[in-house]
């Protein structure tokens, strides 16, 4: 099953077509396996309204059941009703539980309240507020998950882990990862094979912060482009004379190497100052353990 | 200086006695390495009003300088009044800029606006409010790293890393830390050392969720005891027999073993489903690069 729909408005790249029906079994060993060693036995996850995380969910639900997944839409003040209304029609076709909880009173409180005189005297930074939404609505995922005794589950793609096009301890903080080693173009592959409505995998990803804003507007670059080019320089390690003769512009080559340098942080625990023969964190390090 | 300060109200074991030189030394050039290696010069932490921010704050003006650290006092409205008095005699006696910032709006934005019923039947639990204020505060921080344009100090030290009595992508979230390889005893000491009030080394450690509220109380223990148990168990890799001969309970050790297992997941990054070769946040793994 290698083959991707014909409903889809873009390019997929040939070399990263996927067989969908080994990763859907794949990642559905992978969450029913880490849900067994963890000790729970439900998910919880942020639902955009986007791709991504449409995908999880549909994931999920095969691999668990719907009734085990609890989806949360987590509007903000500025957030399309689009989203919200494609977030519902997942819902819908999944046939699992959810519930809307607006960021807007965090966001705001913080921003408006808070902050006080200094965002009073103008618009706060729309990438500042980008970044405490995606931190809001994981803390409020996470006391979702207590209530609803599950773990969270993370929807970032590979593409946006490694140009890091993350909000760290945001949207790329989550207890575990179904899609994290899938780049977008797979992300739509598999969705697209697993039945996720039409007008969510035809409309351009974004984060939704503001209107217009697109990932590709941001990036630069068509999400197809930006997958070829990761996929051979880091999963094929070619050389940066060989992406060149590939038809890969220098300049780009460079610009994306220095986005994957550049957020490395973002993908690790943060460095501890090292006194001791073992440091949590640095080199204490275990497979998780169900607790006994 | 392996010499405790005789002010200490509180037995330091004596194995734990560390070369206060020594880790002023190293963990000063991990703060000045660590921010060469990142680019940046400055520094921003969270001020609670504890031993372990405070000589965070100590450490980090000790390395590059007062006026490189922006301390930032971020109480709830049920935060003790004495917290931030202490906390602003530290600014005070480091001599750095402060700011404060409730993050009440934030909270209550969630738990009485954001919910609505639910928690309008009732008080939401305090462990859910603790959590929660926690990753307020680690986004209060990093957006204030953005207009400061300092990185984010952690200031978990080795106990709570260990036993996981710290809040995921909260209080143990941080772009560096450099008391994260100190026990509880070894952070006393030197906080002693370097000169934090004696009111800071003499209270109660608490996480100030509400009144009354001490970490020993809630672990039923005293650190100076945990944190024998934990040199002999992790550092000193001794078994449960010598530990019992040792005169450490069985119960006991078993139970730090149980919380140290339980705890994994909040020392490592999220596991990904695997799916290629190179999987950024599992093997994609490298030191932290300058962007060039």
């Amino acid at each position: 099953m290698t083959s991707a729909p014909g409903q889809l408005p873009y390019t997929l790249p040939p070399e990263l077509l996927i067989d969908t029906d080994v990763a859907r079994r794949l990642i559905g060993e992978f969450i029913r396996g880490h849900l067994r060693q963890t000790g729970f036995e439900r998910v919880v996850l942020g639902l955009s309204g986007g791709v991504d995380s449409a995908l999880v969910a549909y994931l999920v639900a095969e691999a668990i059941g719907a009734g085990k997944l609890l989806c949360v839409l987590l509007p903000y003040r500025t957030s399309a009703a689009e989203s919200a209304a494609d977030a519902q029609e997942v819902v819908q076709l999944v046939g699992c539980p959810s519930r809307t909880i607006e960021i807007t009173a965090i966001v705001d409180g913080y921003f408006e309240t808070a902050l006080g005189g200094e965002s009073a005297a103008g618009q706060p930074d729309r990438g500042r507020v980008g970044n405490f939404a995606a931190r809001a609505r994981m803390a409020v995922l996470y006391d979702q998950s207590v209530t609803w005794r599950g773990l969270v589950a993370g929807t970032g793609n590979k593409t946006e882990a490694l140009l890091g096009y993350t909000t760290i301890y945001g949207d790329n903080a989550s207890a575990f990862n179904p899609i994290g080693d899938l780049y977008k173009s797979q992300v739509r592959q598999l969705a697209a094979d697993m039945g996720v409505p039409a007008a969510i995998l035809r409309k351009a990803p974004s984060a939704d912060l503001w209107p217009g804003q697109t990932d590709e507007g941001e990036l630069g670059l068509s999400y197809a482009e930006m997958d070829r080019l990761l996929y051979w320089m880091v999963d094929r390690r070619r050389t940066d004379g060989q992406l060149v003769e590939m038809g890969f512009a220098q300049a780009l080559i460079s610009r994306v190497q220095h986005l994957a340098a550049a957020s490395e942080y973002k993908r690790q625990t943060p460095p501890v100052a090292k006194l001791t023969t073992r440091t949590p964190g640095v080199d204490y390090l275990y497979p998780r353990r169900r607790p006994v």
